[in-house]
């Protein structure tokens, strides 16, 4: 099976959410166009930054319709199809194919884990069955998920029992694991890296697309770094790296999603509450949070 | 608000699925009476050992109603309503009480991973207003949620926020925790015991009530350890633990829940295959389980 | 080899040391000499209570000839000899042989840690063949080392290859294994209960023995809950557990092992500083732990 | 303070013992002569590659002044100190600076550990303070230790409470903080790489130096590597690295540093055996690590 290779920055979207926390699929589509504008190649539907796990089954679907109208043909939509239950995976997977997505991609299983590569292969295969005409990704997130193999294993047991498998979405810091993976079998999956405060050191081993929560709001600085390193000049590579880095250093340290969506709500694209059990940033945290923004000559929206 | 104590032992049942793993209630009838025969309190369903979480919301419903329906009064059916989505647990919670269970059980939300007690407490809050006439039990499963906070933390903080509070059902090592949850307020809540293989511990350090997945099949041995221990024959009472420690150890041996829906089979309750990702156990394990059960004097069904 | 089995309270000392960090022996008899005034049967010396990974060989020798010396025929000396160099454990296990100590202890090694049963068993066998007519006894104490192999195991594969095995300090909360131990081949290990939090606990499942660092200062505390337990009388017993774990409860709020010496100035034993990395509590804290000890009614000496 | 900074690879030498596992100085030597002919500009003696805590004391110090002895003024000679107690720190950091070392790197104590930034800092400086006119790295290992504080903290607080602060040898798979630590303070401190695997990666974050075991036997391939990547061609840099990886993969699966210490014996330098709790490769998997060598075009001294 043939698929187009999946590269460049593919941005994994915060949902919105109405004050009360009701899914607001109408404000969608300025998010599609913000990406379509930054020269984004793909968004990633319903992930671990789209609160994926906290929306029912049937929240996700709407929400993956709401992005397909939206973007039309002008991103590549992966729609996350991860859950506990492979039922509701299938379903999810089955409704990506018919709704017109670009692909799916899919978590282990975050309550009952795999105690093997095989078990884990074996679950995704039975995923990837539900939406046999896509290209499939697994989404690795072992510091989340706790279910960490070499990814190298991975793609050596699914490639035979994956007919549609694709790549992996690759969320780990095992950059000896990643390279493998990319140089797996001449190269021919997908490897997409996960970690944006180091893509430079994952294009130097070869990363041809990624995929991450930052490409929502400093794509730009993103497209500045890979343009250097293409061209060869390092240290301008490395100073659009340390600016992304430090960005996000600022995110972390004001409690990660809730502060990306924040974030969010700084550059003029307020996506609402973030739901329990995690919670949104105080007045004060937002004060500080923008006030270490401005520090860093972040474009903040007034 | 004022319930009936939960005391004595109450199993988590395994559930039933065909062999093309669809979910079989017709076979939670004689579940049921083999519980009650055995003089088992209650039923803790939809938990781990019942595999809710690899069940969709809709197959959650039925399992419960045919419980309800198969135990009248004669079990208290808590039935577990954790998910990593709060949507689903309120959808779950409602439903129980609507249904007329006796208490709802919830385990911190499996993805995303509350941060403080108070983030924890608050998801709870939440699910446990959604069913405000039942009983709620939190259910405390660090080895498998990740979400490790002192319980005495959570029953000092939740005691106010959740009025239909009851207890915990208690699934950790931290013994020294348990006996504080115990003697917490004057021993105001019921910390369920929820190490089967050490029962005798939680009886000395005060347990007064259990669930597990091992009084589906040996609960005799059980009255027989608890028994012994109020009559003040700790030697009688070490020796019923022993026994069933070593059955358990024979089941841990050979994998866990699956393990477990084996026995379940060996003594005459066939509850089918487990769901993926887990896998049976194969022909060789199932004989080898039989043979070391034998051994132990297990009362295998031919 | 026959030995004479261990039971009772061991103690684990602090170890004293002068206001500017360097061992003061001298003041290891008055120590000896409350434990033997409290009914203690042992001392395990240069454990972790007593610091002993933070002291240099010939402090841990000097010190051993303390406690021996002080403690005559009185105690029950058992030396630590547990080091991330084995040729320095074999240094202290001769040493202690040769000095007269009763036993030895050794941890896992701390830095390179075995990777199998066989190899933690080679590790142990080469240590306790430096001091062959002494008692060996392993110290399980997974939470420090990472070294976290079932004890049953241990047990199974050291017997034949350490000829004065005598049993393990088990400090771990996994008391199933704890349970193995105690029964394994008809209960000829002495397996010490090493979790003084839940010491009932142990003692319903069987334990005969107990080492730990809080019988230095609450021992009567103990001894009451073991005479209760023994005359069938768990209700007590329970009363006097809870009583020392609100005793502990409040030393591990204030900083475990540091805590624990502050504690003994509190009641007139004096053991001065702790050794970097762990540091003293600051005045502030100190005056905290006297406030809330005096609130259980602990006997502090003014 | 001022000192020449260390730049380019800094080998970790593998220790070697006599069959009986005794200290083995008279082999130093040619060792040092491999690694001056290969390029190589230093050595960090004692550390974990060189089994470190598995010496005495006195071992320690005889193997410090059989490198320094060997290499004159050819190779740098920096020499681990880490111990689990600081007066054997102290003592090794002094002997370090009377014997000519040029540095010293220090490992977080492994027994107890440090429970703040601060204390580990604080440990650090008085490791330090014993060897004032040495320059002093921190040696980031938390995957060993289990001391895991990002370092671009410790750099902030040792910068002031140790003058002789030079930088971490930073074994770690955490990139961004690898990255915030060199761009610290306008990059005046050496953050020395210690992941040979993706030695690429660290290039490419503006890494300026390593340390690792793999710099025994193949620093060509990596001076390749580091060449390429100095001209800007990225995909031999890329080529060297995979081939690096690959070998590293080979070796990781016969046994970390077991493995390391048979392709030594491989490539003509025979360091003997490792010291328990490790053990060496037996027959046949030495055959299999030589073979699978061989088809990754190895070059195997025969």
């Amino acid at each position: 099976m043939k698929y187009q290779r999946l590269t460049g920055l593919v941005a994994a979207p915060f949902t919105p959410f109405h004050q009360d926390g009701s899914l607001d699929v109408g404000r969608v589509a300025e998010q599609a166009e913000r990406l379509i504008a930054d020269g984004v190649a793909g968004a990633f539907v319903c992930g671990t930054t789209g609160e994926g796990p906290s929306m029912n089954v049937e929240e996700r679907i709407r929400l993956t319709e709401g992005w397909i109208a939206a973007a039309g043909a002008r991103l590549r939509i992966i729609v996350h199809v991860g859950h506990s239950c492979l039922a509701d995976c299938q379903t999810l997977a089955a409704h990506a194919q018919r709704a017109g997505a670009t692909g799916i991609g899919c978590l282990a299983p975050y309550f009952f884990k795999p105690r093997s590569v095989g078990d884990l292969v074996g679950f995704c295969a039975k995923v990837a069955s539900a939406a046999p005409d896509l290209p499939f990704y697994y989404y690795h997130l072992p510091s989340v998920t706790g279910v960490n193999f070499p990814m190298v294993e991975f793609l050596a047991a699914a490639a035979e029992r994956i007919p549609n498998l694709a790549g992996i979405k690759f969320t780990s810091e095992d950059l000896m694991d990643y390279s493998a993976c990319g140089r797996f079998d001449g190269g021919r999956f997908d490897i997409l890296f996960g970690r944006d405060e180091i893509l430079l050191a994952g294009l130097a081993l070869g990363a041809k697309g990624a995929i991450g929560s930052t490409y929502n709001y400093m794509a730009p600085i993103y497209h500045a770094l890979i343009g250097a390193f293409e061209r060869g000049d390092i240290a301008a590579a490395r100073a659009a790296q340390a600016r992304a880095a430090d960005i996000i250093a600022v995110m972390l340290r004001h409690g990660g999603l809730a502060a990306g969506k924040a974030i969010m709500a700084l550059v003029g694209f307020d996506c609402g509450p973030v739901r329990p059990p995690l919670h949104d940033l105080g007045p004060e945290q937002r004060e500080s949070l923008r006030r270490e923004l401005e520090t860093l000559a972040f474009p903040i929206q007034s």
